[in-house]
């Protein structure tokens, strides 16, 4: 605080007044503080802001795509629960790196919400750093982030769900396809969704035959041409267990063009219960989409009245059998 | 402005650079004379804000749905614009009749935004009353709306692309799955659709049956209702035009479950092009959805930086033929 009345030129009881929002501080004089502040990165503590009742009525969220189902389901439930409390939600899209780093990069100078709701991607660390600038509350929703507060599905438990109604049907020789986001590295649900099958096959006795594991980017087109990939093999798998439903679709095309039964000759899982998983009858491991929208939303509200909320929430995933598995030829 | 000086008890030109966001004004007199300017439901003319220099930087998207994809895609457009040019986006989701009622009462008060863009919705008469008292710019994308500038597709047209290709193929018999959206009767699509099933009739000379219209609420499983419905006509259609892609993938599944091949037995068109409609095989009427979102952005750019802007923008849809339309069996 020294620092920013030093190069505000005015005195500490005067940057404070200015920070605080207080009425008896002259335009300039606050526009010249907060130019010295943000220069200094100089952090409000949400606690001093919140108890000097300084609040925008404004929330950030932060997404890395929105036209795609789960993206925009999550945002869907989270806005509804901020509306209904008159909360704001300000929309930001970081799709590449470049993006987001310039995104990070200007965060703190954007100090004009009172929480930022991460959805559905990583944050590195030097952006934990920037976040942290913004001295503001920090809720992450569709995905695992654990230095906040987050509401999320255990990936490995549904990968395991998925994987292991397959080895119980029999099967024995099981694709995966797995998605990497080349924009968001890191994401901790591609993790555990991979560990699940590694696991499975560990429990199960079986070895991983590694020529069994593509790895494409997230989309039905790289789904079908993953299961052209393992239809490519000398012993092609008899199931094939897909990170996401959109890919699995993918991967459904391709086995039809292929002229091939599902699930007579291949079964296939996703997950995710997209809408048009129950229209084509893929068996998928269902996850609470807007209800994790939801929950953030109400994170948001509880961190904002002041409670104190570090743990996160996890939903459960179920697993909803339709007509892409049955058990192998014998 | 007389009124409100006279409320605020401050002078005409006190009032004025209050509203024009000028420096020289104690915060409390600014507090004051916005109360009574909101009280009083004073528009500040877009014209004069702008020339005062006087903006948020915010910009208001209004949409009926976030999570479908149509919607969702048209806002990862119009924000990838935006953002671009440094504007943020609040982003509002209106859904029920209840719901838009409400958002829009309160619009006015909300006067925090530089323009307001309404996505994929038709605006109703006292709707619009309210969206001119906020006095910004207004535009509307994924819809004719002709109040305002708007980013559009022919929907007539549109429709006559998928009923032409129909009955060049040679059906006779083609049923229609016209989806309504009960949150936002009037939407112009859904006539623009329907009329084109009739226009397209008469041109060909065919006289309408009607029991081979089904109007259905928007989704995968009405489309797929609607398709039961029409199998259980003494004389089922040969072929069936949709209004969405979701709506004819639910009615696929029908046919599907009924043991017909599609086009064999039953041709099915959709619009949209839907990512899904690729993978599985839909035949449909492509329209640009990101882009129209884009060229919405534009749009309030161009408003913004002083250009008149009223006509509306109309984009071209596409026959997109895939694997299930064919003529009917001789």
């Amino acid at each position: 605080m020294a620092d920013v009345a030093r190069r505000a030129g005015v005195s500490m009881a005067t940057a404070s007044r200015a920070l605080s929002d207080h009425p008896h501080v002259a335009p300039a004089t606050r526009a010249r503080v907060l130019a010295a502040a943000e220069h200094l990165s100089y952090v409000i503590s949400p606690e001093a802001s919140r108890l000097a009742g300084g609040t925008t009525g404004r929330v950030a969220v932060v997404v890395p795509h929105i036209s795609r189902w789960f993206f925009a389901s999550l945002l869907e439930g989270l806005e509804a629960v901020l509306r209904e409390s008159d909360l704001d939600v300000l929309l930001y899209h970081v799709g590449d790196a470049a993006d987001r780093s310039t995104f990070f990069q200007r965060l703190p100078a954007r100090r004009k919400v009172d929480a930022v709701v991460v959805l559905g991607m990583p944050v590195a660390e030097p952006e934990r750093e920037r976040l942290g600038l913004m001295g503001v509350h920090i809720v992450a929703a569709g995905g695992q982030v654990e230095s906040y507060p987050y509401v999320s599905v255990d990936d490995l438990a549904a990968g395991r769900q998925a994987m292991d109604h397959l080895l119980f049907l029999g099967h024995r020789r099981i694709g995966m396809i797995a998605t990497a986001d080349p924009g968001q590295p890191g994401w901790p649900a591609v993790r555990g969704r991979t560990r699940a099958y590694h696991e499975a096959h560990a429990d199960a006795g079986i070895p991983v035959d590694e020529r069994l594991i593509v790895e494409v980017p997230w989309g039905g087109a790289p789904g079908a041409d993953a299961m052209a990939q393992l239809l490519g093999l000398r012993k092609p798998p008899t199931a094939v267990y897909a990170h996401s439903d959109e890919v699995a679709l993918g991967a459904v095309r391709t086995l039809r063009r292929a002229g091939l039964r599902i699930p007579g000759d291949v079964s296939v899982v996703g997950i995710d219960d997209h809408p048009l998983a129950d229209l084509t009858d893929l068996t998928t491991v269902a996850q609470p989409v807007r209800e994790q929208g939801t929950l953030a939303g109400r994170m948001v509200l509880s961190l904002l009245s002041g409670e104190d909320i570090t743990d996160g929430v996890t939903v459960p995933t179920r697993l909803v059998i339709r007509g892409s598995t049955g058990p192998p030829r014998p």
